[in-house]
């Protein structure tokens, strides 16, 4: 099985995909904020929301879609500046607004185009200037715009998140799994929302598709935090258009779903970890690794936790080589633990054996967590269970980013 | 039912009640370290423990004994400046040194002294110097000594939290429950812990005392949150030793009951809500009020879900009137919500009605929030649950206290 990333890849990357942007001026000025990532054929589609009950009005109207469109969708429209969320029964006409509006620009079929919205909540959309934008856009649909699409869809993030791999298979065909997401940046003046689009052009069934998306996610998008609240918004949408002419996968216990999966998950570890590297306020990208649990739902349930425990990311920002807090946030996490039989290291050196400390050299632990990449081992010494997960620190910037007084 | 505080009340105000206190150097200078609170007569005694898994010597000392000994608890002796935790064999030793030297010191029979520790943790104990500040101590017990006491168990806490009340029984009698409290003040290097005694004169049986702690608990000190992180030395014991001569209480339908509880709750109440005003780097008190639940249960999960958010937190450091962040918290927080019936103010101020935003005032919803004390009342107009809990803010001291690089 062989994963290669592109030089410079993005969601348009794959076959028979083209990307749009334009300026619709929804908030920001003096860049595009309206984005259209088109396929030429109809695509197998799947899709995971926020488990938030608060939901913006275009994951409502996707919800509804997905369903009944899982073998036939065709494209995403995407705008930055309003969540749309929180706006009420104009909301909800204004993400059907979208979706129509992009079906008839791009003269497609009703039901073939998913909506993503990102940015303030509460505020109604302008609807006009969105639908305006969508007619103008229709009209740039190019691959090349891919790198533009990732540009367009950002909030507060310091950079655009893309790229896109090749993957051979083993039937012999060759595949690109692209993609782009938005991150965990704070909305003035509401919340973090992360958004994803996937797109590829293997041939996959849509319940595959789907089994493969909540698969990957689990191990990439679900295994990053930035500061542990969870928001209306967040969407993740794959869609596979089989451009590429390789055989359809449709098997779940295939060599050719192997490498897809294999493929769709490096494609969304990549972006997710970019999401956290751009992380409000970050110093440093950690990575928390816990073996030996009892499953490997535990591991996860402990390395999230200590992910999330506000002491611990305090810590790291400080290269404090602070083994008690993870410890104490392993203990709390819910996992089954034995205290007397878990052993941690920071950035590779040894700090606690039996649940006892070890005698480490504070300044040479200190030196090793003093970097931008910083790595937490745990083995809770009961089982095969692993997971890891990967966070950022909590330094000051976080704070200022967040508690800016609203003008 | 009549609830009266003392003025300059403290653990030893409730009658047969002694303290005393000494500086053995255990970590800090200049300050006293060791306390011992005494009864003159054998008490009732009952005590809620951290849930965390990872639980410190005295903790695992403290829940073997008090099944045995909670109808002949004397005393506690507590030292600051290390807790014990992390610290294997010889820590266990260390626990139990120091209850055999306080019941060697005051004459008392075994199994009849709680003990508690409270500061660095992974540290072995200086066992020599806290066996012989026991020793110094129990000279000195005096009823005086009570704010002392409470002054001598603080760690990063700026003030001590004490406190103490007169309830008079509606069978005629009066009774006094008094306690202390240290606070989720980090312990450099490591954690937050929280420690309250809470002593009285009124006579209750173990079963009845146990569980009127826990209904108290329930509604003052695990209603409150600093951090969301859960340490490994959290312990609240309450002892009543019967000074008071009012008749035993050992009916939970008794009206003799139901003022102790009252009292008991005010008590726990006022000492967690000092913990909460001492929070680190905490510039407001923040009192969470969710209303209009399925149940009790499902309130305080949003409730605590709010307490926690680090977005609802930094924005309340800055006065930000942010509603989205603290309805998107209570959409993930568990708690049944319908996100289209959810009304919410801040400092008494509507700024959302059915799920929708309402045009309110900026500025003079920011200056609501600009002030010590902050009140968020939310309605999820869905049943007749209701919880309220207290929290402070997140601003930039908090990082700076907990990212403290460790020398």
């Amino acid at each position: 099985m062989s994963i290669t990333f592109l030089e410079d890849g993005h969601a348009a990357s794959p076959a028979g995909w083209g990307a749009a942007t334009t300026a619709c001026g929804i908030k920001y000025q003096g860049r595009d904020d309206l984005t259209l990532l088109v396929s030429e054929r109809p695509c197998s589609a799947a899709a995971i929301f926020t488990t938030n009950l608060v939901k913006a009005a275009p994951l409502r109207y996707d919800m509804a879609l997905i369903g009944r469109s899982a073998a036939s969708l065709r494209a995403v429209v995407i705008n930055a500046g309003n969540a749309n969320a929180c706006t009420g029964p104009d909301g909800e006409a204004a993400a059907l607004a979208m979706a129509r509006a992009t079906e008839s620009a791009l003269g497609l079929p009703v039901d073939t185009v998913f909506v993503m919205s990102t940015g303030t909540i509460g505020v109604p959309m302008p609807v006009e200037k969105i639908l305006g934008g969508i007619t103008a856009a229709a009209k740039g649909l190019a691959p090349d715009n891919g790198p533009a699409a990732a540009a367009a869809i950002m909030t507060t993030d310091t950079r655009p998140k893309r790229c896109a791999a090749r993957i051979d298979l083993p039937s012999g065909g060759a595949i690109t799994i692209g993609g782009m997401a938005k991150g965990a940046g704070m909305i003035h003046p509401n919340m973090a929302t992360m958004l994803a689009t996937i797109t590829s052009d293997a041939a996959v069934s849509p319940d595959v598709l789907d089994a493969a998306l909540r698969a990957a996610a689990d191990i990439s998008f679900n295994s990053i935090s930035i500061d542990g609240d969870t928001s209306t918004n967040d969407t993740l949408l794959v869609m596979t258009n089989g451009a590429a002419g390789s055989p359809l996968i449709d098997d779940m216990d295939s060599p050719d779903y192997q490498a897809f999966i294999a493929g769709l998950t490096a494609v969304c570890q990549r972006l997710a970890k970019e999401v956290v590297r751009d992380g409000e306020g970050a110093t440093r990208f950690v990575t928390i690794t816990v073996r030996g649990a009892t499953s490997d739902a535990d591991a996860k349930q402990a390395a999230m936790t200590i992910a999330k425990s506000p002491l611990v990311k305090t810590a790291l920002y400080g290269a404090d080589p602070n083994w008690g807090r993870v410890l104490c946030a392993m203990g709390y996490s819910g996992a089954e633990i034995d205290p007397d039989k878990v052993r941690l290291s920071f950035g590779g050196m040894p700090v606690l054996d039996g649940g006892m400390p070890l005698p480490f050299d504070e300044a040479a632990a200190s030196d090793l967590l003093n970097v931008p990449e910083v790595t937490i081992d745990a083995d809770l010494g009961l089982g095969e269970g692993e997971a890891t997960v990967w966070t950022c620190d909590f330094g000051p910037e976080y704070i200022t980013i967040n508690a800016e007084y609203r003008t």
